[in-house]
């Protein structure tokens, strides 16, 4: 196995101190310009690499941003939304020639090691998705004082951890106004998780709209994923079998959603109208295609690394960001 | 912001130097019994993070694993295999209170970066996941010496990556023979990318039970996503108008397949029969639902993983592993 060269070996061929070596690469100005060229040209011949561990300890920069992904274990990746977020956030950081890595938090064991890579210095800035509320790990980054920013508000840290999302509330109310519209009279909705952001808020644009015809019995809590939107929609029809149209709080959920009425023998639109939110790639591949709340998720998660990159360039504060839904008129409603 | 403890703190707290705290955390003999005790109290009184960033530069050890996922963006997370592959590995590192992190490999610049993050010294090994034939980032890893396995063959570099996967040739026989045994005539075939073990080795599979029938006109080759099995079966059906059966070297592909089929009102498995592989989660969601090779992928991220940690732990050498796969018969053939 070759063995890789060392600042020793740069000093040696540049003909100058380690120390020296070590001020170059730090961008120190105290260095001749003759020695500065020196070590360059032995860089390049040598073919040596920066060690950023050990450069770390003086610049604090690692060239890399943690993602941490709070979902159980099960869940990861189900839903094409992530595939979105990453993809965008490795684009955005390569303009800067910074790096995405990617940590899963969906136990108490990974949010401990979660926190031991970010103490280690191993990352310049913390990008939280999916996290839900009370989550410990948030406060413990807080503590690091580590740069963090969140895709999604983090409930109840609203004003520690900045956070860009789309209008989840405003959404909402687009789809209940339009299954209104359609002349639908008794509008279900399958909600996502109460400890986040999405969850809570499209279900209250959907009680804005209705009021009080937003009764309990209308109302079933899925946790994203799709099986949970066959089941939701499951219990539904069960306490409610005179339903005309059901919300459905994310496309995937959707999904299952439509399974469950082909299942049950209602058709869709003509018995139950069926509305989603992402506009994901989901809602061009159920059948029939998803009527659904497009919310700009790429803009997203670029104003989401826009806010990280900024705070780890030194500004004190940075304003969250809301972006607009739009609603998008398909086959299911 | 909380200031984060140094181990100056820890010294000072402890009644001894920073060279004794430092001797202490890194496990060498040559301290006093008193000294030790004395400096984890002070540790743990003041809540002392080891600083893996310094800690490494001595000890070489990060505490976690790099897996690469060499896809180009847009299909990042499509197959349900990432996630199972991720989980299991993320499981199996927690067994030994080790972070997995992720890092994606789908163009020039991620993989340039992924080399200087391992050369950085943030990870203890590389874990490659759906790497292609010629990749230079290989040699790169190869070159620096850090230990590396791979879930699959990296073609052309076999002998120098150990790798675990599951015996796909002997599953696309399995797959073959099958549809041979139903009476079908006229079998195409869907392939993977051709750089790719998986790509390789399911048509060689397939090869191997057709022989002369395996004819050019009836195969078509996929990139794995399900958009490229809905393309690749348009293609066959223009081809071949009158073929009985496909064999799709994966599930995902699988129902692209079968959504053209359904589009050109082509029954299945009435006028053609469907096999898939892999036993996704897909297989279950599909209509009707898929006949696939069940890969034992838990078993098969698992065996990747011990593979990386003997040698993380100092093995010279460890032997490849190829696990058996099985027929498992749905309603598509």
């Amino acid at each position: 196995m070759a063995k890789r060269p060392t600042i020793h070996d740069v000093a040696a061929v540049a003909g100058v101190s380690r120390g020296t070596v070590s001020r170059v690469l730090n961008d120190d100005r105290y260095v001749s310009p003759a020695a500065h060229a020196a070590v360059r040209r032995a860089i390049a011949e040598i073919g040596y690499i920066v060690n950023r561990n050990a450069r770390s300890l003086v610049t604090q920069r690692t060239g890399s941003i943690v993602m941490v992904l709070s979902e159980p274990h099960e869940k990861l990746f189900e839903d094409p939304n992530y595939s979105v977020t990453i993809r965008t956030a490795v684009r955005r950081l390569a303009d800067r020639d910074m790096s995405l890595v990617m940590m899963v938090a969906g136990d108490d064991g990974d949010r401990d090691r979660v926190i031991r890579y970010v103490r280690g210095g191993h990352a310049d800035g913390v990008f939280l998705l999916s996290t839900h509320a009370g989550d410990r790990m948030v406060d413990a980054l807080v503590d690091i004082a580590i740069p963090a920013v969140a895709l999604g508000a983090v409930i109840g840290r609203e004003s520690v951890i900045p956070h860009a999302a789309a209008d989840d509330r405003e959404g909402a109310r687009q789809m209940t106004r339009h299954l209104i519209e359609a002349g639908r009279k008794k509008i279900a909705t399958i909600t996502g998780p109460m400890d986040t952001p999405g969850g809570i808020q499209r279900l209250e644009g959907f009680a804005d709209v209705l009021g009080r015809k937003a009764s309990r019995k209308l109302i079933e809590h899925g946790d994203w994923t799709r099986l949970s939107g066959e089941s939701g929609m499951a219990r539904l029809l069960e306490r409610t079998p005179d339903l005309d149209a059901v919300f459905v709080a994310s496309d995937l959920m959707a999904a299952g959603a439509l399974a469950t009425l082909r299942a049950a023998g209602r058709r869709v639109p003509d018995d139950v109208a069926v509305g989603g939110f992402d506009d994901s790639s989901v809602a061009l591949s159920t059948h029939p295609p998803l009527t659904t709340i497009r919310q700009p998720l790429a803009d997203v998660a670029e104003e989401t690394v826009r806010l990280l990159l900024a705070l780890i360039d030194g500004a004190e504060h940075v304003e969250s960001v809301i972006l607009p839904t739009r609603l998008i008129v398909r086959e299911s409603a």
